[in-house]
């Protein structure tokens, strides 16, 4: 984890959960338990190492359990924690805001403007 | 933006949000308008570069809008759109959820499983 500079769990939060992957696992996560290879399966650009990294930084935070099964081959399986689940509607939200969201009305960036003031 | 690989609206809202200034900026933002210099007064730890940056992504989004009045110097003031507002409760209940989350049960990690199994 970076330091903190605001002390506010929203950025405590997106520490966790910024990037690509985290909030793709939790919806893939949903629907039950998955072993790394559905996982895999269902996120065919990501990485074994990224994959890995990821999956542990949410097991870290309490948002994903890995549960180890003994016997040949081990058998691996993750799932969300109960916390873990609450995240799936706030997650919905987002994804519904944003589809919602008009957009930029004006994409023009203020060049002149900008140059003058470099703000 | 990078190149998406879910085609999904989680995916698309993460690559404006990720990070630690996107959330913290529209939080500072939701109280009304504010200035670069404001902004800069907020986030000490901000480079003049990366909150240019930063804002210049949420205007693009749709979610900040820059107005710019002539005059000697130039002020410039940024606040949230009418979508950009939207994004508040939505980053309060982050927060609030991520608060209330019971953290992992156990910060240890199985080592000797993961050497064996690599996942």
């Amino acid at each position: 984890m970076k330091d903190l500079v605001s002390y506010c769990p929203i950025e405590e939060v997106m520490q966790v959960l910024s990037g690509r992957w985290p909030t793709l696992l939790v919806y893939y996560l949903k629907d039950g338990v998955k072993r790394f290879s559905d996982l895999k399966r269902d996120n065919p650009t990501v990485s074994h190492k990224m994959l890995t990294f990821e999956l542990r930084k949410l097991e870290h935070a309490g948002i994903v359990q890995r549960k180890v099964f003994e016997g040949y081959p081990l058998r691996v399986e993750y799932s969300l924690t109960a916390g873990g689940r609450g995240l799936v509607p706030l997650i919905d939200a987002l994804g519904d805001w944003w589809d919602q969201l008009p957009g930029a009305v004006s994409m023009q960036p203020k060049i002149h403007q900008s140059a003058l003031t470099g703000e």
